[in-house]
């Protein structure tokens, strides 16, 4: 949901061309446009369309010259480099009628960097140097494939790897920001990470400043793990107008909002751990190590997060974390009670200085009237402070409760970090 | 890569149009032309082209009327239902001049469905049972946005839900088969599983075999988890010599392939884990509870899943894995005897009849030159053999990393269960 002064959306029609054949037969997941859309979206823009077809000349002429006669920026990934027998260039080049030229210094470049690599320099390197007339190559920081721009009557073509790792530092360092030049977008975007509340309640606390702010652009971006606020400004004092923008709604977001800068849970965890010299265990059931797995995404990780337990059975809980077994009788294996003695004992366990919790119920099976699949405790303990627990219910799929448990018990491990948890 | 006889995937055009303005700026990922693309290569069909546009009225219909133009069959997802407006209907109804025609039995059944699910019966319903003149209906087991089929010249039309999880029950149970039936595609798949082969080699032991069987079309599917190889036969007996030709390769696919009907690693040792009455524990350190997380993804589980440690730091896996400290001092913690000492603790602590270890270098740092990044240590115990381990090196991302020694540490188990380990 986008709300606001969305009109520089509007002005640039932008469009993807995906080429590859198994974008479409089920074998590889397209990711490009979702990057391609993010990256545009930090200013203001949007795609005005996405189209994934074979590595076939005829198609890709086609859809080129469709897209160009519609769109004043025309994106192609893939079909670029030696293994794909340069077809994106190719029929470009025959579609536009520019004869393709040698770029001394592009082939002198990816000399230098192949033989860097200690990988033989071969014929192919010659036809990767080869450009259509008049186009300006970008530069690919992490491969060998050449990337380039091309004017075209009113339209700009620009044409990348498919690859991934290889399209997104060209994306987001260059085409993006210079598709936002070049239509004079002089805009300003923040990305607001928050959890704990749904959409509509954000929305329902947000709407009166955003329709005092028509001049800011608020978009809602939810997924399991919470809802991201992207806010937009144009204009010369932009930075300035969002900056207070910022400053009027934080205390209205409250303390849903844990980065202000577009970050994960576990990286500002990461921060708030290192900053206070605290150390981190984990003692999961129903998430069985998903806590423990995102926690270790963060590189550097093993500075703070000592262990994890993943105390499926009860004897497990019992065994490895000394959770009495009178407990588990009396309140169950989910409930506050063993959830808190889940983190206590897993702080005791470890030395850590602080420890997160979660057992719960993830479903299909296993739900009770008393205690239906997607109930949830989670419990935080750190030193110093006395061990509070929270009892949640998630909707959804196996996977979308144990994202969402995981997530919780981190929030709330944030809280508790800032006394917000009481 | 595909090889073999694939003249039935040229035969039949089938676009798809994916419908929402989240789809273009970057909020949500489309994963529904893979998953379509998957589906139809379960017959030897595949997608000729994936175009996903804004939710507006004049876009959807000038879409709509290239692709019906182009194709045998047009498939639309999104833009159904009362929070849409439902804008794909009423741009088809616009389009193929169709007045919309109220089905009575459909009403009844959302009726139905909406009162079993104690929510208001609203006045939408009324619009949702509407459908284009001479429409049918598709059936949606799992929400209430109603599907449908359209003849429209030499061309069908399918509309569906864009939300994944009522869309692909659509599309396997009915669209794809249909697809498939109606193009007469009497064609048998059998996908299998394999690990720890490059596609490359897969690719050498079975190309003998490929060229002499042109009527066998062979697909491999790689991932960070394996190869899987999806084969496919057309004709009378293709379900016969189907069997033959997978008794054939059997033998030359050997040790690596995993399953025979596209099941996960996690979902095969499930299996063999129950079958032997055996239960398992888990010792991670890099992989940080990626593995217990995959295989607790797994809906019953702790059946016999008992317990997994995340053992970070070399403190905590002397203190919970009972790690000599010695031999982390002489060997170093990413080692085959420290790897070796983890799975045996493992056991020991939970009493587990096995046990899987992963210690290593996931990266960016923490490299050495004798043990660069990527370098990994498994290990497996099991009751009743001596406990194996293996050195690994993987490259790529640190994410990459992690889930190849996480799937590399459970290929251990299931070669360890079936002897194949030495």
């Amino acid at each position: 949901m986008t709300l606001g002064n969305d009109s520089c959306t509007l002005v640039m029609k932008i469009e993807l061309i995906t080429i590859g054949s198994e974008l479409l037969s089920g074998v590889t997941l397209n990711t490009n446009a979702h990057y391609v859309g993010e990256q545009l979206g930090r200013f203001g823009l949007t795609l005005s369309r996405q189209i994934a077809i074979p590595d076939e000349h005829d198609v890709i002429i086609s859809t080129l010259r469709e897209s160009l006669a519609r769109a004043d920026w025309v994106i192609v990934s893939g079909g670029l480099g030696p293994t794909n027998d340069d077809i994106t260039k190719n029929a470009i080049a025959r579609l536009l009628d520019r004869p393709l030229v040698l770029h001394d210094d592009l082939l002198a470049q990816l000399r230098e960097r192949y033989t860097r690599a200690a990988r033989a320099v071969t014929a192919s390197l010659d036809t990767q140097a080869l450009l259509p007339q008049d186009a300006e190559a970008i530069p690919n920081p992490v491969g060998t494939a050449v990337g380039f721009y091309l004017k075209q009557g009113k339209a700009t073509l620009v044409a990348v790897p498919g690859v991934p790792r290889e399209m997104r530092p060209m994306i987001s360092d260059y085409i993006a920001p210079r598709i936002a030049a070049e239509a004079s977008v002089k805009t300003v975007t923040v990305t607001w990470s928050t959890t704990g509340f749904p959409e509509s309640r954000l929305y329902e606390q947000l709407e009166p400043q955003i329709s005092r702010h028509p001049e800011i652009t608020v978009a809602f971006l939810p997924s399991t793990l919470g809802v991201r606020l992207r806010f937009l400004a144009g204009g010369d004092d932009a930075r300035a107008r969002l900056a207070r923008w910022c400053d009027e709604i934080r205390p209205i977001v409250g303390e849903a909002l844990y980065s202000e800068i577009d970050e994960g849970l576990p990286v500002v965890l990461r921060r708030m751990l290192l900053e206070r010299h605290l150390t981190l265990a984990l003692a999961e059931s129903c998430t069985g190590g998903l806590t423990a797995k995102r926690m270790t995404d963060v590189p550097g990780s093993s500075a703070y997060v000592l262990a994890g337990f993943v105390t499926y059975s009860n004897e497990a809980k019992t065994d490895l974390l000394s959770v009495p077994e009178k407990l588990i009788a009396e309140h169950g294996a989910v409930s506050e009670e063993v959830a808190k003695a889940m983190s206590d004992g897993a702080r005791r366990k470890t030395g850590a200085d602080c420890a997160v919790s979660i057992t719960g119920i993830a479903g299909p099976d296993g739900g009770t009237e008393e205690k239906p699949v997607g109930t949830v405790w989670i419990a935080c303990a750190v030193k110093g402070s006395e061990t509070v627990a929270r009892k949640l219910h998630f909707l959804g799929s196996r996977e979308m409760i144990r994202e969402r448990a995981a997530q919780a018990a981190l929030n709330l491990l944030r809280r508790q970090l800032l006394g917000l948890a009481e």
